[in-house]
């Protein structure tokens, strides 16, 4: 499969090296093609990584992922454009917090809104799925670096998407029973309204490599 | 230890019923001494448990519990009184949901605010902790009904306060391991801002009855 990925930071390239590992083609999108970056991730990953603009990441994948700081994802899926991303899944992995990823960062908006809701209205022809937004990227795209069971939410307006979507989780090592459809995108406010706790968790806990299991 | 709970509803007389059981005396408070909730509620507890207003059972309380609709918490411990709120202990266990506990229901403020630090500005002399907030009631005071390990935020100015609603706490059940210190009351948004998570999971599981293991 060809992945596209939006965004050269740390959740792309990881979960871009995933995709490789896993066999797939990705080619990593940023502002600029000339970003190092994304140059010297493609050139460290081999051959079925490439590096390029947005557009370029974005034409490029079969299925694209939002991996760009939340305040600046709408003006990077415009700049990725709108026919290469009809019709595709969109994957968003974003979170709306409102700079960097500060340990008290509030979110830009919430409650009535979402992150996930606003992409979905603005790009109504992608099949977007919001998953993967509450944990440390490592713990996305390896979830058996923990010892016991722990879950990841998904949602959207697209069955199809997010069966498609839960394969590749599988694929990442994400068991079906740690898999939760939340519903359509509208949950992305509780996925993202979560954040302001992980964020103390992370702070309180002193590392990034933690998630939750629920107890019945 | 006397009690006083702010509220008639379900949190406030299965937090009561769970302090009697205990051995404690309380008082149960409600905008009119002629709830008739609140009256059965003390007539089946048998002596130990009463009820009157709001300000009754503030009066009474060595230590207060605000179990009220986050929508009226402001107004109820107004009417509880100032005076008798000062120097003691106050448990917000609110949420600040819009109208009841509806399964979208947003929050009526939240990421740059939350109604613990609503309480603790409005009543600066009262010591209050948040927790408990994030869960159904039957498991707030008895959080050993589920088989594993399970947390339980607390967040607040007051060292000691907080000290002191741990062990309480720990005689609901709830083990040292499980009780998470988040610091001060600010802290109220993370746990708050969790609601709208916990209502999708509650319509997405089917029962209140869940909670969260941290895994690391």
């Amino acid at each position: 499969m060809n992945a596209g990925i939006l965004g050269t930071g740390t959740v792309g390239r990881t979960i871009g090296s995933r995709l490789i590992e896993l066999g797939h083609r990705v080619r990593l999108g940023g502002r600029s093609a000339a970003n190092e970056r994304a140059i010297a991730w493609a050139a460290s990953e081999g051959e079925r990584a490439s590096s390029g603009t947005f557009g370029d990441a974005a034409a490029f994948g079969e299925i694209v992922f939002n991996c760009t700081e939340g305040a600046h994802s709408i003006e990077a899926l415009t700049a990725a454009g709108r026919g290469h991303l009809a019709g595709k899944v969109l994957v968003d992995v974003a979170n709306p917090l409102e700079s960097g990823p500060g340990r008290s960062a509030p979110l830009l908006f919430c409650n009535n809104d979402s992150l996930g809701e606003r992409i979905q209205a603005a790009f109504p022809e992608a099949r977007v799925v919001k998953t993967l937004n509450t944990m440390w990227c490592g713990l996305m795209v390896n979830p058996r670096l923990l010892g016991a069971p722990h879950v990841v939410y998904m949602c959207g307006n697209d069955a199809g998407a997010k069966s498609e979507v839960a394969a590749l989780l599988g694929a990442f090592g994400w068991r079906d029973e740690e898999i939760l459809d939340l519903g359509d995108i509208a949950a992305s406010r509780g996925t993202e309204m979560f954040l302001p706790l992980w964020l103390l968790l992370y702070g309180r806990l002193g590392t990034a490599s933690f998630n939750f299991t629920i107890v019945r």
